[in-house]
């Protein structure tokens, strides 16, 4: 059976993106932070199309969180741009150019219809009637592969508290934002949990856990 | 040199206690629950006279947390009671009974003068002149060992903001409470930490960093 997964960076203050998130800083004051432990990695940007990096602890953790991944769902914080709003007469395209780094179907959550937009072998489909909508479109996508609950944060409480993901892993950043996107907000006590594993990396904590049902 | 720590449970929400702490749920819905994974170990109940208890592979971090420890400082909620105020005639003496399980100085933050305490071995001086005194006094009290500051999280986050605290490890029990103390509250971007290791354990992930100055 494929799985619901979330793979997250977060601060140690539980913020996965910085305040005032703009056009300029997308991730917010402080957020590029979060991301230090990966960007670094070879893994991380081979697909991005980049040569280089580093192999570490890390590499295994973000291989095996990238396998098996057959469609992503994100809000539209996300695949921006950061004025949100209607998409006007040039929309927008994401932040990542004419080759985006996921290379599989995404789902992106939005109030504003759109048509599919497809850029290299990346499809962004705009879904308007709502989360569980979403995830029955990228399931189908998926095939038997997982689905992957991209963020930002919204989007991810939002998922936690229908009780659709079956995996979470926070990538836990050794940094406080001070504020921001906060994950867990709303989700509420009543999400049971069970701690499958930590792992030490550079500048970096992998926690992750199967959501019990 | 010695240090100040910061050892103390939280959920996976960032939360030191649940919301609504009262005298009879100290901790606040569901607060209990944070320490699950200590109060089954023989470490923690030999500290508390109790016999039995098992030994995993938490033992080895309480017993690293528990020793070299010279003097406590905690805050007004953790020594009680929940209503606060001023002390009154028959003034409250802990929530431990005649037998506190510290078994070393302890500071108690508060805003209301009242004697010192003497329970066993454990005696409780009361504060009310500001965290830099209680830190003066504990480290006069702790001799060459560390200073422990055991919240609630209004205390340690005071600590941490003031740039204050050499070490900090949270064990983080894999719940959501929702609401609650937070850890964290208005520490902001500026404290630099380190991660010094990390360590899985049965119902419970131990993150240890250093405070970078």
């Amino acid at each position: 059976m494929s799985k619901v997964r979330v793979h997250i960076s977060s601060s140690l203050d539980g913020y996965v993106a910085g305040p005032n998130q703009t056009q300029e800083e997308p991730l917010g004051e402080g957020g590029e932070r979060l991301h230090d432990w990966l960007v670094a990695l070879k893994e991380w940007r081979e697909l991005s199309g980049m040569d280089g990096g580093e192999e570490n602890v890390s590499s295994a953790v973000v291989a095996e969180e990238y396998a098996n991944v057959g469609a992503e769902i994100m809000g539209r914080g996300k695949f921006g741009p950061a004025t949100r709003g209607p998409w006007g007469d040039d929309p927008w395209r994401g932040w990542w150019g004419d080759r985006p780094p996921f290379h599989k179907p995404v789902f992106v959550l939005t109030h504003h219809e759109r048509e599919p937009l497809t850029l290299s072998d990346t499809t962004f489909t705009f879904v308007t009637d709502g989360i569980e909508s979403a995830l029955e479109q990228a399931r189908d996508a998926a095939g038997d592969k997982d689905v992957f609950i991209g963020g930002g944060a919204d989007v991810i409480n939002q998922y936690l508290a229908a009780g659709l993901v079956d995996e979470l892993e926070l990538h836990v950043a050794p940094i406080l934002l001070g504020g921001g996107a906060r994950l867990f907000d709303n989700v509420g006590p009543n999400l049971k949990l069970e701690l499958l594993r930590t792992i030490e990396a550079p500048g970096v904590a992998h926690l992750k856990y199967r959501v019990v049902t």
